[in-house]
This record gives structure tokens, sequence and C-alpha cells, in this order.
């Protein structure tokens, strides 16, 4: 079993220049640092869109159709194979525990229910201070979810800047992309999407990478209207994966503690064969603990999802079914630590991908909702010896409970 | 089969004179009428409480804490046997498909989700008209629930009064009480509760009595807050049952049809005699349909519940227990048909409690949360032979699709 | 749904004129005739071994293993692509019902279990007249499984020859064979087989194909033995299939019958593609009712197996799962119509394979055992209306009961 | 966790006097002894029947019957509240390995299955000598059954007399006795019983005592015939439990090896007060090791039964019902682990009851099986660190496989 030490004890090794090590930080540890994203396409990718350029200040979903071009885009192009990073260190280890200079900034701090999500009122996500995204890594590590609200000018590559603050943009193997910027996800469902139920089941963003899916940003520029106006349809509920971990029994916990089980990306690649989407990588399946510690608040976490998670590693299928069906059950039923978002347009969410579940709803079909998400890459999952629960910790700054 | 027809021919038998059946409506037909409820208490509880009357604009909670009295009361008195009731009809069935007189009356209309859940703004519960209060009938049998936020007037004699023009008001079987107002349930966990998460599943209330609870009002005068002041924790689901229901197969629906399922009241005797509650009348297990018809917008609907439906008449056990365990997962899967209400104080949420499922979301222990929930007991569950699916209607006055 | 009478309607095809029909039977039906066959091999396989003869009187796999030759053998060729052959009839039918050219004959007849199995003592199956072997097939439709002990002289061509009787012999589309009888399966684990246990579930052989399995003989020439001596180990389970489904609750059956569930031969072909085996006709699913009719009996019989029947057709996934786990269930609890044989050298089982169930018991490795098993075809499984059930027939010719 | 040293240092608490501690064998540890087995009857029960005595030479029902005593018998009586029984030995612990007084003194041995049940022809119980019943001890804990045909003069006084060298005989708390021989269980179903499928499962017997039942025997002296007289029906089925437990996946095993699980004799009891039966002391449940060592063998084997376990100690419901499920069905499906018994008249199995399955068949009725069973009993379930899997060790004298 890997602990923090041993994690933090290997250097970066930068895949592409953009992301560098800077190694003078006050403890000596490598940093990841974003000063240099600069938008350098992949050079396979570059040459099939050689001119296209989003510009700011418009869905590029929008911009897209007007501009002829299919969307998401499938063009080929080819990934390296995956390498795993070591020596990445959340920014959240390096904000204060009181988080004041972002919850002090804040106009207001609402908290939508008491063990997930908080909603930060009066600030804009482009105009925080490096201390400032420390806390609220701190703070997506500790609530799941925050949601900034009309955040208007966080255009798609500001989106991406952004969040390369927290890890290096996560480019995804399959799924369909913004030509110009590979980096954000597209999370819109088109006609080949039927209507999107597979996709409606708690999960973390692509567990089957050897680095987890770390803070991640979503921001909604379409989103389904009704007949007055409104925006209706297409929440997103996150909930607390510490929780619903601890609420499991101690005897049984503890077994988990001791299993892995794998993650499959097999499953995503045979739908993009199925739809004649490129697959730029071989998919391949990842063995994780199935509890997880959370470097930022060193807290254990249940790290499974139906979606992705296939088996128990070392377990006869039938039994391994069982058990990941009961965690599956019990995560579908804890409410209790769940929060749902109702979006307005250009609000954004900032949650930690790791400790915590989401899911989307699909009541909007066939309206049309068009989000980007940008993934910062964090650490490969671990679980460290000395992690706690969450109820053996008190979070400062705020209370909820 | 019964059908709607079968069952309105049936003339109205009241149990005590409060609730009689007039005649002369336009169309012969039996009715019930709420003119003469006048808060008598059945005898035997007269006799406990001979004295005690809770004063509007107050917590019933909180006043009787103040007297002194065992909150909610568990005092013993016997109820009559049980005895279907014949003879109802819904008002919804009054009303004109377009709810004008409701939704034009609004100030603001606000739908939730696509499928369940609509806020009407500006009007006060008080103050409608019958012809408004058979809209509102319809558009709970529609949306599922119907909010009015702030009714500050509307204290625990007026919820009874308001909600038995829908039917006769319900008196629980085993459940504490207010002491002088029997026929509020009270939404409140003490100290003997645990944590709530027995209650946290979807169902519909009281399944196991011959005639059904119908439409229902629930209304909260105390919430949890955070420190900073903010109501935080306790909010409710509700779930559209009419889309829950044709969300599964065909073939499998057809099969369901021929089905009854049995609903017990026996697990909520067991919990009350092992906390010394007091039972006022035997428990009893009733068989309904496992499909049933909404007799206002004429749509099936799922009427099973993972707390009360015990077995599938006729089926050996374990497969009884096999399909009954693919609905509750079902059920608990179909986030595409849910909303989620967040309570500020005296807000009132009106629901049609037969083809919509509700849970609570036990997220606040050990705040405390005080609500009271007013009944309208309804027609006995049958399945019509007409009846059509969700997707077949489209419902007047508004659109949220 | 197909009727008896609607198959009989159709002529035979005969795929190479080796089984013929011959029409002028009393009744004027085409009936399936083993007049002519002459093991000649497929034309693509008589290049692969022009030469090779097993001998009678030997064990097919001893010969093989003197030549030199890899047995079970895997030598590509190419087998016609499936096409459904009408016009079967079983040779059951032919039969009076008291069976008394077979019975009477035998020197014993011992009834292994009330509702499964029967040894007849004392007869040579190469010696049966037509009439008692029409018997035979009668006799087999109801007691699942007819054993003849010792039957020395029915050398592997004489098993063939035989079983062709009562259809045309089965090839099966990727096992291992015998060189020149390709007619024979081959009942024997080698070193690629681990220990057996994927084949040790209740199934039919072959569901997946158009035709049944109908009639089928397995000899064993090689069995395992404990020091002593003792044949000890590699006995077989039967299982009464009228009755594993009259035991299924009235309800249940009536909504079975109106399904139909997939047979897939694509997991067998998997497990012969990793392990280099050949597939000489694409591999493929099949839509069998689940209910069938047993053209001799008129009864019904469960006809699923868990290492074959995928899904129930039309049924979501989960709840396809949750119906035929339920059943896979059911057949394993069903002691009380199973019989257990228990081999010694050269006893021969003769099966009636569309309407009891059959596994092997996989507790002999890494000793040796091997068996060649014939299957004749037999219609395609069907429904028919006025099929009955177990108990409400009585069998004639003997008592069980 | 007990070990098997910590059993054995206690001295052996006599109940009634008949079973009593002898101090002087050549280690100094307590003995069992059935030296003074004299019938006396508990007072309570001796008022009952003060005068019945059944004869040697007929099968106690057909005696009861003829006497115009109900049968099996309900009359009341009182048994002592349970205490553990320390200090058992099992007598398997005196034999050498090699069992060689018994199987030496055999005209044959047969061996039925490579893992399960052996018989040993030639040889009358009444007539071991003490080696060589200690020989038969140890057998059975390897063998799990062993059957001596033809035991026309083991009547039931002998049967009892017999089982008690083994172990105090065991007198059940609820079902119907022999009015005089209450040590003898009956294993009969009469019209009361149905079709005894509640009985067709998987089990150990009484494994809600604090002592488990031990070296067991069970003989038929009425058994259900064809019309040709052959007996027909009623087989048993044994299950070799070490090889069951074996067949699990190593982390599962070492998680239960932590686990406890509770044995339930409420449902019994349940059952008997339906069917007016007499509870003769309150049912009670025990916690008892999911995984226990046998004392002879030092082997662990699986001890868990779906008519008996309830629940795993500490596990949330669903939780444990899904481990429970999966264990149970493993189970059913280790089909290579087991033998089927076909009974002649005066059979007798002898079986350790800790360390093997075993269940009846029902498939006989409504015809008349009738049986005694008497059971020594032994030590209380305790799992010893240095215990070992089946394939571990090598038992000697004899080998199956």
């Amino acid at each position: 079993m890997s602990s923090v030490t041993e994690i933090q004890e290997h250097s970066t090794s930068s895949r592409d220049g953009r992301l560098t090590a800077v190694g003078d930080s006050s403890d000596g540890k490598p940093r990841w640092s974003n000063q240099s994203f600069d938008f350098t396409l992949p050079e396979d990718l570059r040459r099939v869109f050689p001119d296209y350029r989003t510009p700011d200040g418009v869905s590029a979903y929008l911009y897209a159709k007007e501009q002829g071009i299919q969307y998401p885009n499938y063009s080929q192009w080819k990934m390296e194979p995956y390498v795993e990073k070591t020596g990445f260190q959340d920014k959240g280890a390096l904000s204060n525990p009181e988080k004041s200079a972002l919850l002090r900034a804040a106009k207001e701090v609402i908290h939508l229910t008491p063990y997930c999500g908080t909603e930060i009122v009066g600030l804009k996500l482009t105009e925080l201070s490096d201390e400032q995204k420390n806390d609220l890594a701190r703070l997506a590590a500790e609530r799941g979810v925050v949601v900034f609200r009309g955040q208007d000018d966080l255009f798609i590559r500001e989106q991406i800047k952004f969040t390369s603050y927290f890890g290096e943009p996560h480019i995804h193997q399959q799924s369909g992309i913004i030509p110009d910027l590979p980096w954000s996800h597209i999370v819109y469902k088109d006609e080949t999407s039927l209507n999107g139920l597979r996709s409606q089941v708690w999960h973390s963003d692509v567990p089957y990478e050897l680095n987890s899916a770390g803070l991640t940003t979503m921001r909604f520029d379409l989103l389904p209207q009704a007949e007055n106006g409104d925006f209706i349809g297409g929440d997103t509920l996150f909930a607390n994966g510490y929780l619903i971990y601890e609420a499991l029994d101690p005897q049984f916990r503890a077994w988990l503690e001791t299993l892995k089980a794998k993650s499959s990306g097999l499953g995503q690649a045979a739908v993009a064969a199925r739809l004649d989407m490129e697959t730029r990588r071989p998919a391949f399946e990842t063995e994780h603990p199935i509890v997880r510690t959370n470097p930022v608040t060193g807290l254990k976490s249940l790290y499974v999802a139906e979606n992705f998670t296939t088996e128990i590693v070392g377990l006869e299928k039938r039994l391994s079914k069982s058990i990941l069906d009961y965690l599956f059950d019990h995560i579908r039923r804890c409410l209790q630590f769940q929060c749902r978002i109702k979006w307005s347009l250009n609000d954004v969410a900032v949650w930690d991908n790791r400790s915590h579940f989401h899911t989307g709803i699909f009541d909007y079909f066939p309206k049309t909702r068009h989000g980007t998400r940008v993934i910062a890459q964090a650490e490969r999952p671990y679980l460290a010896e000395n992690s706690k629960l969450y109820s053996e910790v008190k979070f400062q700054g705020y209370s909820t409970t």
C-alpha cells in the first residue's frame, strides 16, 4: 500500500514541457506549474485542424455548427500510450485550513446541504488569487462541489487555463472534442445519445486512468428551457464519498481496505467503436484500491462506480458481482450525503473528482444542453495507513452541522 | 378489476357525520363535503385530553413542550375497526383541464423539473376558492407535488380544514399525535428515532389502508439551521410514479398489471410495540393492485414501496422478493423523474400521494425539524382497463418539456 | 406460437442426402430415415484426414494417441451455414403408450428415482428392433434418461448408427472431434480444461441451434479409478424439466409462456477462440420459447440454461438477469426431480435432451474419463397451446409413484 | 478465538450423571463415557409415559400406531435451560490415522465418490470394538458419511447406545418423540408436513445449540416402494464442507474467518408453535464462527445453513443477506463434493455432522418413510489458528483420488 509520502517523493515527469515541475518551493517537493500553458495542440491533432480557433464569448458548440464542422469532432489522431505521472501535489495542501482568503472574500457562502455542496456568491473565478485557488481546492475536497454562479467571462480557454492551475488538464481517449481545445470534455448529448440514461449513474470521471481526475470544473453555456423561458431539467447530483464509505459496516470496511477493483475503459471504448468514434489510444483496465485516501483531507472514501468498475480483483465472478452490486446500491441509497445543483447560464461547478460521486440527470431530451468540463489530473489512487473517517475530523472556517 | 365507474356508483358512507355525501351536484354523484368539519375528537380520545387546545400561531411541538406534555403523544385510545369507504370522488375531477383559476391567479408558476414539482408563487392557501382548490387537486395529480412558500397563516387547524376539503382527514393507527388534533401526522424525529434512515425510502403513505392516502399537505414550522442561520438539511424528494411505471419494459408491465401485492402495516406496528407506542387498532395487511389508476388523470402508476410492500400475492417467496427488489431498485434509479424540495419556514407541499413517491432525507440529526402532515383519504386503489401511460396524454395550461 | 401440426406440415429438407425424408408412411408425413447413413465425411473435412479410420473395439481416444494424432482434433474445416430443418417427427410418437416391446423384453426394469431415470437390464442396444427403439424414445421422453449397462459392442460407429435412427446426428460447430467421426462429440477434459467446473451446470446440449438436440446417447470407454480399481468419480446428474417447470408458481408460468429467451453460442465460441480451437461456422444466437412442448408426451418443460441462455427477449438487462437467476437457482434447488448415474465401463445413457436437464460432475481431476456422445437432432422448440403439466398425465406400462 | 487446546482443558460437566468424565486416560484429559447409559427418562417426561416401552425388533412408528398413541408424540414436558458442556473429546482423536482396526476388518470398502461417502461391507455396528468405533469416528470426519447396509439388529435402543459412545445423545427441543426414547429424533413426515420441501436444504443439524451435533447415526426401518416392490425415493445427499470451504476465494476466506453468524432456533420454534407442537425450552439464537475447525482432522469447514443461519453478526441486513445468499448458492453448486445415498431397509449412515452438510430429498410423497436419527453431541464450534485446508492434508489407510 503506497502512502502519501511515498508518492510525493517521486519527482514530476512532465509529458510535454507545458506542465513542469518547479523544485524551488519551500519544502523542496516538486510542484505542478501552469505558468506555461500555451494551448499547443498535440502534433498529430494539429494537422487535422491547422487553422481552427474557437473564439471567446461564444459557445464552442454554436461556433462549430456555424463553421459547418462536425461537433463534437471525432477526427483521427493518436495519443501517446499512457504513462503514470508521479509527483503530483494537490494545491489544496498549500491552503490554510481556515480557507480565509476565499471564504472572507465571498459576498455570501451558502451551504446546500449539511454534507455536500457549497455556493460562493460574489466572486469571479478569473479574478481569484493563487491563495484563493488553493483555498478552493481545499474547500472542494471538503464540500465535494463548490458552485460559482454566472461566470460569464470564464470562456472555454479561460476555463482550461484556470483548471490547469490545479493539475495537467486531461485529454479524453475517445470522446468527441472541440477541434482546437481537446483539453475540454464536452458535456452534450446529441442525436446519437438516445436519452443519456447510460450516463445516469453515480461515478467519478475516467477512473480507469492511472492518475485520477482531480479538481474538475464544469460550465454550461446552453441549457434546456420551458416555454416560459425558465431553465428546466438537466440538474446534476453530487455525493460525499467519505460519508458513503463511513456508512458501511466497520467489519466490511476493514475487508474492503484490503481489496482492489478493476476500473475498465473497455466499455466506453466499445460504445465508441459502435458509434464510429475515434479511439486515440487502446482502452485499458486499471486496478485501484477500493478505498482511497484524499491527500488534502486525509480522509478515506469509496472509489467504485457501476459504469466503470467491473470486478473486485481475486474474487470469483459471482461474489465480486454481489459485493459490487451491494456497494452500487449503497451509493444510490445514501440520499443523506447528496446535493442537487440546478443550473443557470454560465454557472460553474468546481469539484473534487476523487472523493465525491456525481451523476447527470437526463430528464430534458430532446432539448439541448451544452457544457464544458475540464479535469486537472491528480495522483494515482492510494490508501494511506493513517487515513481517517469523515466523522473523525472537523473542517475549519465554517460549520454546516 | 374494478373501474372508476363502479367506484363512483357507490354512495358515500360517512363514518361519523362530519364528512357527508351531498347528492345534489350537477351529475347526481355523491360528493365528500368538508362543510361540517368541526374538530370533534373521537370519544375515547376526548377523555384523555378533555381541555387541551393547541392555539393558532405556534408550533404544536413547542406548545406541547411548554405545557409539559409528552410529544408526540402516545396516550391510549381506541379507533374503530377499519371499514372501506366508498363513493369518494376526487375534487380534481371537478376542475377544468386548463386549471386556469389557479394558474392565472398565481404571480408566478415555477416548474422545478420537467416531470415533477411545481411552485406556485403569490397565493395563500387559506384564500383559495373551491374552484382553485379543484384546480390544485388536478395540478397535484399531474405534477406530483405543488409547493406554496411562506404560508404563515396556515396554522395546523387551518391545514386540517384546508385538506379536509379534498377528503376525510386520516388518523394514523400508531403514530404519536398532537393531543387535540389527531388528524395531523407529526413529521418529527425525536430521540427515539436514531437517525431516521429507516424512513429514508421511496414510498406512498399508509398504503396498507384500504382507502389510499390522496391529496396530502405538509408544512414545516421548525427547520434545522446552520451556524449562519441558513436553513440546511431535511429536504424532501418526490418522484413521478406514472413515468417510473412507464419506464418498465412493456412485457413486464403487462404481467404486473395482472398482479397484486401485499401492503403491510405489521412492520410499523412492530416498531410501535418495541417503542411502547400505542396501537389504536390491530395492524393489518391489504392486497392492492401493483399498478393503479389515478382517477383524475386516468394514468397508470406503480404502487409498491420497500418499507410497506412485503410480497407479490401468489408468488414463491424468493421470486416475489426478486421482482420487488427489481422494482424498488428501479424506483431509486429513476433520478430523471424526481424533484427535490428545499424547505423554508411555513412552506407547504401539496401532493398526490397515490401516483407519486416521496422520501425524506435524514441529513440533519441531531438538529430539530418539525412539520405537520394532513392526508385526505381517497379511493381504494384500482386498475381501470382504459388507463393510459404518461406519454400518451398532454396536460393543459402549461408546458414543461 | 408454432404448433406441432404446423411443424409437421413442412417436409424434410435433407442437407446432404444421407438422411432423407420418406413420404410413404401410413399417415403421409415425412419421416427421417437412417437407412443410408454411410459415414461419408463433409468434403472439406475429408481432405484433412483422407485415410484415418477409427477401428471398432477400441477407445477412439486411445487409438488416436497411439497414432500420434492430436486428440480431440481441431483441424480446420468449414461447415455450411445453419439452416432450420423441418419435418422432424419423433420416433417415440410411433410407439405404443405401454412401450411393451421394450419393457417386456427387459430382464429387469429399475427406476432410479420416482421422477427421473430408469435402468433397463438384459438388453443390447445393437439388437433392439425398430419397435423397441420407438418404445425407448418414448420412455426417454417420460423418464428423462434410460441406462443400459455394459454395452460392450456399441462401438463408436455403432453408436452413431444407432442414434441416427432417431434423427440426423449433430456435428458440433467448435468442439474437437474424432478425426473420421465428427458426428460424435467427445466427453473428455484434457489438460486445457483445468477442472471442468465451467461445464458443471444444469443444461440441455447446444440449445443455440435452431433444431434441438433430441434423443442423445452417451457411452464411456475410460473411467477414473480408485487405487483398489473401483470406478470412482465423474457421475452424471439428470433432472426432469417437466416437473421443474410445474413447480413454478402458476402466475409466473403464465407469464413465462409468453416470453422467449436468447440461447447463445457466442460464449462457447469465445472459449474456443481463446484456446485456438477451430470455429467451423460463425457462432450465433437463437431465440427460443422459455417453455417448450415435448412432441411425444405433449408436456411443457422449462428450457433455459445458465451456460447458454443470456437474456429474456425484450426485458431490461437487470430484470432479465433477475428472472433468469431465479430460474437457474430454481433448477439447482429441485433435488426432488433428479437422479444420479454412476458409470461403469461401456454403460450407455439414452436421454431426451429437450425436456430434461443434465450436468456432469467434475470430481475426478486429474484422472482421465472419456466418453462419446451422439445427438439425434429434433424439432425446433415450440410451445403448443394444448400442452399439459406433468401431474395431469399418467404414463403407461409402469408406475414409480 | 478459542483453540482446541483451550477447549480440552476444561473438565466435563455432566448434566445428569449418565455421561460422566473419566479422568484416568493416558493424557489426563477428561473423557466422555457411555458406560452408564441407562435410558432413564427426564423426570418430567417420565410422568407422561410411565409404562410405555418400545420393544426391540419393530419400527417405533408401527408399534406406536398399534398402541393407539399419537406419533411422533408431542406431549408436554420441560427440558432444563441450555448450558454449554465443556470437556468433549472426539473419539476419533483416539484412533490411529490408518484406521486399520475398522478398515481391515471390513469385507469390502467402497468409496462412493472421490470426496465424500464410504460404504463398509461385512460389519455389524453392534459388534464393533471400541478401537473400531474410534476408527469409525475418524473415518466419518474424513469421508463425511460412512454407510453400513442391512444393520437389522441395530434396534432403536441399540442405536442410542451405540451413538452415545461418541457423545451425550441429544434431545431435540421441539420435535415429536418416541414416547420412551427422546434421545432419538424421528425422520418421518406425516400429514402435517405437506411435501417436506422446507427441509430440502443443505444443513447441519441443530446448529443453534451451543454444543454441535457431532457423530450422528440414521437408520431407516420403513421406505417408500414402487409397484414392483423396489425401494424408490427418499435418498439423502451429503457434501464435504472442508472442500466447499476451500473452493472459496482465498481473500474471501480470510475475511470469513474473522466473522461470526447467528444460528437461530426461532424459525423451527415458530413452525412448532403453528403446528401445536410442544416447545420444551424457549428457542434461542447462537453466534458461531462461520468457519470452524474439526478437532479430529484439524481442517476448516464452512458452517452456515440456509434454514438456520439468519445473519452475519455486525453486518448491515442487506450485506449480510448478500454474503449468506452467495454462500448458500455456493454450497448448492458444489456438486463435485457430494454423494447420494440410496437407502435399503436397515441401512445405517454414520456421519460427522460438524464438517459436512446433508439434505433429504423429498420425492416420495405421499408414501411413507421412517427412520431414526441419534446425535452424539460434540464441542462448541471454534476456529483454531493452525487449522488447515483439505488439500493440505493426506488421509491415511486408503486413497480415493
